[in-house]
């Protein structure tokens, strides 16, 4: 009932291929950035204690420790994405029978859709410290896990992008101008950020490849 | 014990994040892959019998068994995948001690290399499938989940990507250069067909969105 990680992935993946309203393509943005995440964590993994790596060792256990907070950050995500979603949901249902309940439906449709922009908002911002992570992890990083590396740099800009399109879907309906133009803002940044950072990764990875 | 798609989300992402050889980047590749065909089997029900869809339904209807098709496909390759890196790992541990041993090792190893490509190899073409199928979704799939769409088609291309490079890091090692060439010429033919369909998805989601 509802979206939880002790799912299993055949579970979750028929949820998400069914109608039912969640899980979405918020949730699995998330989901995409957290598995990104969870390689970033396996490659800092085989890199520490091996032979070879033991100048970057000390700084590949500290990217370990960003990259395994951003994976349970990013796993919480996709399920705090489905709760936004249904606030939504519950909200478009509530009564407009009076001018005062429709006035109130109102307010409480416009606070759950800032809560269903701000999610995915932090799930692209996650994905850019990620990226930035998987930059400096294709540097130093075990050559012997470049391409798991690079898996994890092209889910993390895609996580990246479908977040995106979930904050703006949610800024179309929103009335309040100043909170559409400072997301607004903020989404466009980091999504620059993010295909730089990824640009920047992949460029290593094919160079030690 | 082994990759498989009864792991809870939660236990998966562990697995990935761990040491452990599997499941690695190819099968987060297949299964992001997999969630993207989810997303998309989700928007054909959600446009099938939706009022103002009706003249598109039977298309839909076929859309969305293609999706489901490849969706499954997508999810078994996940298992596969890390099987198939078993195979190599499991060569790569053969005696070695005289003449005989050492050639039956290489060739077994020979062997499983080849088969270690050739399942990115497959996850990358139905990811192809997948965006040709997306971009017709996209004309023609429920409004209201565009950004489903799109998030679709983000994530299928990355997963594309990704297992593009776990065929390349198979193929560095292949000696049958008849077997590595002809792979070459079909991962990058089919790389090229996925990033025009990605394109022209995503130019239908911008436009109806």
């Amino acid at each position: 009932m509802g979206v939880e990680l002790e799912s299993s992935l055949k579970s979750f993946l028929e949820d998400v291929a069914s109608k039912k309203p969640t899980p979405g393509g918020g949730s699995v943005a998330a989901l995409a950035g957290a598995l990104a995440a969870a390689l970033t964590s396996m490659v800092c993994r085989l890199t520490i204690g091996r032979k070879g790596y033991e100048e970057v060792q000390a700084r590949v256990e500290r990217l370990l420790v960003e990259s395994e907070k951003l994976r349970s950050r990013l796993q919480d995500l996709v399920v705090e994405d489905a709760r936004a979603f249904d606030a939504v949901s519950q909200a478009l249902k509530m009564d407009r029978s009076t001018p005062e309940a429709k006035q109130m439906r109102g307010e409480a449709l416009q606070q759950a859709l800032k809560g269903a922009a701000e999610v995915p908002m932090e799930t692209c911002e996650r994905c850019l410290n990620l990226l930035r992570v998987l930059h400096e992890v294709a540097k130093r990083g075990n050559v012997n896990a470049l391409s798991d590396t690079g898996v994890a740099a092209h889910l993390a800009l895609a996580a990246a992008h479908g977040a995106r399109l979930n904050v703006e879907i949610n800024l179309s309906s929103i009335k309040a101008s100043d909170f559409v133009a400072d997301m607004q803002g903020r989404i466009e940044a980091t999504m620059s950020e993010a295909e730089k950072s990824h640009v920047l990764a992949m460029e290593v990875v094919g160079e030690r490849l």
